[in-house]
């Protein structure tokens, strides 16, 4: 089948590596002339809202994905027009939008943090009297790695935030005490067959995803309630591919935090460290074919590499080390390439991962969600 | 880096998915408007004897390496001029010429079946007369899957083999009666470090390879010899790349078959059964990077696709599959793609495999070599 990407981003590129094994092409639609995916994939170099390009770009497909949920969405409703949309328009628009994602949790009693919307300084003055310090405002759309979020630490900082802020179409949300964060993945196939993918741990610097531990060990109770959670959402919106959830624990309770439609930073170390890497079960899903188990093959931590590349002779020698370089250039906080550690032993994986994270680019910093 | 890699076959098409999430990009050189590595490579059509392509490809690429044997030693004489040439040339010219091969082990002690050249009718006819019934007249150079090869049963066939061979260029070779094939792969830097692979066992049907199993049950010192005969070749040729012999079990001996000078066919269950496929390790030896272990995970089998490609559908619904497809038109007994079965529980995976090799085109046929 030809498969059509909306983006050409490592997404766009991990899914095509995964899809060409399976006898597929794919097409990428974006606008950036660097695009990792050209290397594995035809790129129509056009914007998303070129109506033109769409049209050809559709005709030229079976079936449409999105790397990225910041699609336009009247991008959407044309294409959806001409050929079929996975995972879902319903969850594409849900997950656009904290507010709408928030609510949507809600009718579903999944526990999210507590949320204002604040389109005017007046409504911020007023929700931060009802939540506590810290609390975060956030724009409804468009934020990803940690942009377009402001953490608001007590009254005397409300008029310096909001001034920052765009100022309008914003949520503030309360601050979370959380223990840690996990995320849980899994896909859905046109039957309604659901695999998941083991539980995640998920330490982040400045707001970027820094590293991903699976297995995390985690009791039985709680890995059961993320799959709950993850199950009724595939459910609910007829999801055909990955969905990604990410959760803070706090005590027994699982708190909502955001939802990906999509392929996962979270879920790198699947391709390594589990029967079928989340890109495979996606293209798989979106491509009616039946999905495969994601059980864990042993322990796998992945770790970006933010800003700059690493030197891969330095790297490649450490034991079970594997390198995914997207080959983007270089910039502050770029994600430029991952690196998975996997083994079958815990001790081993941990013993490589400790020489990894002395290494420039991967060294542990200041780690806050 | 840039790759160059003389073909565009399946093989081509594996190094380059290998090749590019370690950074590197790759050309193929090859005549083949319909080359598999398309996807995932740029292409070079040109044919392998033409000059002035062969210096327009040595100067897009860094490094270069081949898929096959069969490439024309002029060319590699040209290329080795402007540009390094991986694994090795004097391996690749030992390994194009059955006779050189099997010279070339002798001198190491590598034991292999008894030959005998063949020019004419007269030295078959004195060949037979030494050898036993059956016996294989084969081309010297050029053979691949089983083609150039001439089976001699008792002397009443001489004249007919004769007469159907190219009848120049010919090596005798006498049958060996082995219990089982094996391979036997491994890798080597530039730094003259190796790793090597689980020994494969293989079946194959009409003289083109069908199933390889792996890691195969051999005792311990029958394991030694085959990494003793592959380390000393590895070494002997300064080489630098993924290796593979393909050997004979006679009791507690093993005898040479063939060499291949590249990535082979009784290696593709490494992509998911080991911690790093013979792909990746190829690519990481030519491109200076430190090779990875590459210890078998659990439990692999691998059936080549020939002819007619499976449904997917149905081939992907039963467990623990992983389909490649080498997007190449389907034509008699062509290799159009292999499934791997893979886990880390012995029974599973042969569960699994009872399951596959009852479809088409998997289905078990009448087994020789």
């Amino acid at each position: 089948m030809k498969i059509g990407i909306l983006g050409g981003g490592q997404l766009a590129q991990m899914l095509a590596l995964a899809a060409i094994p399976l006898g597929h092409e794919v097409i990428c639609i974006t606008s950036d002339t660097q695009a990792p995916a050209k290397l594995v994939a035809d790129i129509l170099l056009a914007a998303l809202t070129d109506t033109e390009a769409l049209l050809q770009f559709a005709h030229q497909v079976d079936t449409i994905t999105f790397e990225t949920e910041n699609i336009p969405p009247a991008t959407m409703h044309f294409l959806a027009k001409h050929k079929p949309i996975y995972p879902s328009l319903l969850a594409l628009e849900a997950c656009q939008d904290r507010l709408l994602e928030k609510q949507f949790c809600q009718t579903l009693g999944i526990p999210t943090a507590r949320f204002w919307t604040v389109d005017s300084l007046e409504e911020l003055i007023q929700a931060c009297a009802q939540s506590s310090f810290p609390a975060i405002l956030k724009t409804r759309r468009l934020g990803y790695d940690g942009k377009g979020q402001y953490r608001i630490k007590s009254q005397e900082d409300i008029l310096q935030v909001w001034q920052e802020s765009p100022q309008q179409d914003l949520i503030l949300e309360a601050w979370i005490p959380f223990e840690r964060e996990l995320s849980c993945l899994g896909a859905r196939d046109h039957n309604g067959n659901i695999i998941t993918y083991a539980l995640t741990e998920n330490y982040h610097s400045h707001g970027i995803l820094h590293i991903s531990k699976a297995p995390a060990t985690a009791p039985k109770n709680l890995q059961a309630l993320a799959y709950h959670y993850l199950t009724m959402l595939l459910n609910q919106w007829h999801y055909v591919g990955v969905l990604a959830i990410e959760l803070f624990q706090v005590g027994d309770s699982l708190i909502l935090n955001e939802i990906a439609p999509r392929v996962h930073n979270s879920g790198h170390w699947t391709i390594e460290g589990s029967y079928c890497s989340q890109f495979e079960n996606h293209i798989r899903a979106i491509t009616n074919l039946p999905l495969a188990a994601g059980s864990a093959l042993g322990y796998s931590t992945m770790v970006n590499a933010l800003g700059t590349h690493p030197n891969n002779q330095q790297l490649l020698s450490i034991p079970y080390t594997h390198w995914h370089n997207y080959s983007k250039t270089a910039r502050d906080q770029r994600k430029l390439g991952h690196v998975t550690i996997h083994s079958l032993d815990r001790s081993i994986t941990e013993a490589s991962v400790a020489q990894v994270l002395q290494l420039a680019p991967f060294a542990a910093v200041n780690q806050s969600t």
